[in-house]
């Protein structure tokens, strides 16, 4: 890891960690033994694709950056336990900017206990460029995979879906707790956040489980900025819920009997969890008014195009 | 972590290791549980600063990109476990840029038994940059930190300095085996891969260990390399041995005992280990003609210019 200022300013601000035996400043991090299997995830976020640092500033871009990979620790349901940085900052910005994305970072961070143990910070005359990797810890029932769905399962989400792209996919609280207090209430067969799109990402489980899908229209939880950005962009509420990336919810499948003691119990506070289909041998369907017809994994919308 | 054709094309390339879990295709890849203290360490190279992908191809740049954080894992005598790599591909490119560039990111990770467990690609309208996050395991004897050097400790390096621009920064063999031959032949009290250049890292290494350094200009091995770029840049070849940096060779203190036994018994077949110095209370200096004068951390050169 490359010596940068912010490796020293990130030193002065990191909270002691009985975990990081040795943090930023040596060639690489220590940190102690994991006595559980470790979840490992990166995501690369960068100017132009994943926001506009000009419009949102460095902050939510830092932010962003580390909500995202939370996210994917959680569709796990692990425990995120540390993290490392690098950035590519543009030449033509301060030292100003670059302390703005690390506090968006550290600020979701700190807010699930995460250490940012090491980091490289680089500068070019190119955009805006942050990778964070995280690392987690399974919990004593290990880890929830995109695997598990069987035929029969209840498919059931966390919340509302839609119209992330007009602030959620900024503002979001990775579903961390979430999903450890659904993972303590259920026996998860399989889960996935929703980055790409509620059917896309349904469509990732339903391969590497081998099975297919009927979701229920009438049963999708629609967000107030599904219906907001239906206004104005030609699109139905549900194509938005069923299309949209970046909504960061979860998605998982679990046994009947356990589908509706999650209903009626509701262990997450705050988080009210829907059933919106159930898993079928093949296939990924749409139910509507009582018709089935096909869903794309693209989502709705991309069907009616076709 | 994002979906994209290179994780199916990557998890098919990656042969079975006993210690990845789940690998490459869910939302995070899953290691078997960690006995031992767990090293970290991330660096993100971008086009036009770490290389001229137009000039030397992604498969060097993907080769650096690996090497580079395997040297950071070798400064700390660890042997390198897993890797997760994200990247930014320039969306001019094609699908066979970005494959060439994971041939050289597996060409090195391969010679290391490293498994690529997982990964994000995106492609972009800026330039390619990849950051590669290595994850390894610290032997019995611990990882060495920079922190041990002590007042008398002999200061060794394990190979020939400067010139590394002429093409040694795309080429070089991280120094993995020959740190954990290194560490089980003698007590390392401290060490670091210079990347920097030789004084920059020294002075590093003395920094965390709160002590000084006398260097001696003769016992410096020069490279080949540094004379060569000496006929054209108007420095002297001591002058890039001191200064020029990516030589990605190994600087380490022992004690003057474990130092001889190390110069008599050469216990890293290939790489010759030679004394360059010793650790005094402060300060960094060099001796030259049996005259001691300061040396500035960016090298003879900058001091000279000064």
């Amino acid at each position: 890891m490359a010596e940068f200022d912010f490796i020293a300013w990130l030193r002065a601000r990191t909270p002691a960690d009985p975990r990081v035996v040795v943090g930023p400043g040596d060639d690489a991090a220590v940190l102690a033994p994991f006595s559980r299997p470790v979840l490992v995830t990166v995501d690369m976020l960068m100017d132009g694709t994943d926001f506009h640092v000009a419009e949102v500033g460095p902050r939510l871009a830092g932010r962003k950056a580390m909500a995202v990979n939370l996210s994917d620790i959680a569709a796990m349901a692990g425990r995120p336990v540390a993290a490392v940085v690098s950035v590519a900052l543009p030449q033509s910005k301060g030292r100003g900017f670059g302390e703005e994305l690390y506090v968006g970072i550290r600020e979701v961070a700190d807010q699930f206990g995460v250490s940012v143990v090491g980091g490289d910070t680089n500068s070019w005359a190119g955009g805006l460029v942050v990778s964070v990797t995280v690392f987690g810890e399974a919990t004593a029932r290990g880890p929830v995979l995109r695997s598990g769905a069987k035929p029969g399962d209840w498919v059931m989400v966390t919340g509302p879906l839609g119209g992330s792209i007009l602030g959620h996919h900024l503002h979001f609280t990775p579903r961390v707790r979430e999903a450890l207090a659904l993972h303590e209430a259920a026996d998860l067969h399989a889960m996935i956040d929703v980055s790409d799109g509620l059917a896309a990402d349904l469509n990732h489980v339903l391969k590497e489980s081998r099975c297919g899908a009927v979701l229920v229209a009438e049963a999708v939880p629609i967000s107030p900025t599904a219906h907001e950005l239906s206004r104005t962009s030609g699109k139905s509420p549900l194509d938005h819920a069923l299309g949209d990336g970046e909504d960061f919810e979860l998605v998982f499948t679990v046994s009947p009997a356990d589908g509706e003691r999650l209903l009626r119990d509701q262990p997450v506070p705050g988080v009210r969890v829907s059933k919106i289909g159930e898993c079928v041998a093949e296939g990924l369907s749409l139910e509507a008014g009582g018709e089935r017809r096909p869903l794309a994994p693209t989502g709705w919308v991309h069907q009616l195009g076709e």
